[in-house]
């Protein structure tokens, strides 16, 4: 690599970085590209030079999320108690705790929205699919019978169910719980409709 | 009423209705005062002589959004089959329903954010917690051995786990599905957790 690919390759990582730095601090609102620069030491132009626009220097700061709430799954998967059942309550755990420990981080994931009419590039659609990949198996070992295309429905469900309850309950809004009580609820209502899944495929 | 005092509340009527109108084709981000204003034919500063800031104009508008699904899910309570497992299941497809005609006003409620350290005024927290008791009654009914608390606690349990389902569903992101698929999928989800909390409860 020439020194001036060198030099624009660790401008870019800086500039992620503190991209993250900045959402995790004030939201997704509070990213400006012109503090941005500044901190970075460049032109406020020149960060265009580095990411195509602000949707790839949200998406690329999203993926970094993701791989870190991936290494938190795979933890909780790997854990103790090997039953599919107890696996997919620790998997809503963890992901309950990882959302509240990276607050503004995850909620920047569901609060981005492309432009009208662009496409998300595929290495983000890969980053998005990876986290699911945790749910599936689980779920798979319990309800066998399930086609592979049913299993990810199913299991697209049961994340959006257990992203709902995160969602409203770390939401500083009514149903706001604190933090003790939610993963309560969570587990018993995935305890629930696993078993209520089960019953029924029986 | 003097004529004065009427005046006002008509026009504090119409800026209401224009802000519903606005955010329903915008969406929150789009509603401008400046453009209310206009439209309603008033000056600019005149909008804070109808309503105090901003948040109470999008909490009025949250009202009527609200009062609106209240409406919704009492109509599905009533409908045919009495029994409290189907009724839940109705209720949770009427919210889907509700969501994915009234996007831009349903995403609204969620999307707002009081400004930092300003509490949500009674009004709207007694109209934020009246669609809860549709789902109070017929839970109540399949968990009898719970106490009013508990009941509560499951009740937004439940009804978080069904908005994560809708919300994601309804999301122009990776988990979006048809409509006709997300209705299929919450009815079979919310039956799997009702027995399943059922069979836990006996």
């Amino acid at each position: 690599m020439s020194k001036a690919l060198e030099r624009r390759e660790k401008l870019r990582v800086d500039l992620i970085q503190a991209a993250e730095r900045m959402i995790a601090k004030r939201g997704l609102a509070g990213l400006k590209t012109r503090d941005l620069a500044r901190e970075i030491g460049c032109a406020n132009g020149a960060v265009y030079n580095l990411v195509t626009d602000v949707d790839e220097l949200v998406l690329r700061v999203g993926s970094r999320t993701l791989r870190r709430l991936d290494e938190a799954l795979s933890a909780a998967v790997r854990t103790n108690d090997p039953s599919p059942h107890e696996t997919l309550v620790r998997i809503a755990l963890a992901y309950c705790d990882f959302a509240a420990e990276n607050l503004e981080l995850w909620r920047a994931l569901f609060e981005h929205r492309m432009e009208a009419d662009k496409a998300l590039p595929d290495w983000s659609i890969d980053d998005q699919l990876q986290p699911f990949r945790h749910i599936y198996q689980p779920l798979g070992a319990l309800l066998p019978k399930r086609s592979p295309d049913e299993l990810s429905v199913t299991a697209r469900s049961l994340f959006s169910a257990v992203h709902g309850m995160v969602a409203l309950g770390l939401e500083q809004k009514l149903v706001a719980v604190p933090l003790p009580a939610l993963r309560k609820e969570i587990a018993g209502l995935v305890r629930a409709m696993i078993d209520g899944l089960v019953a029924r495929a029986e």
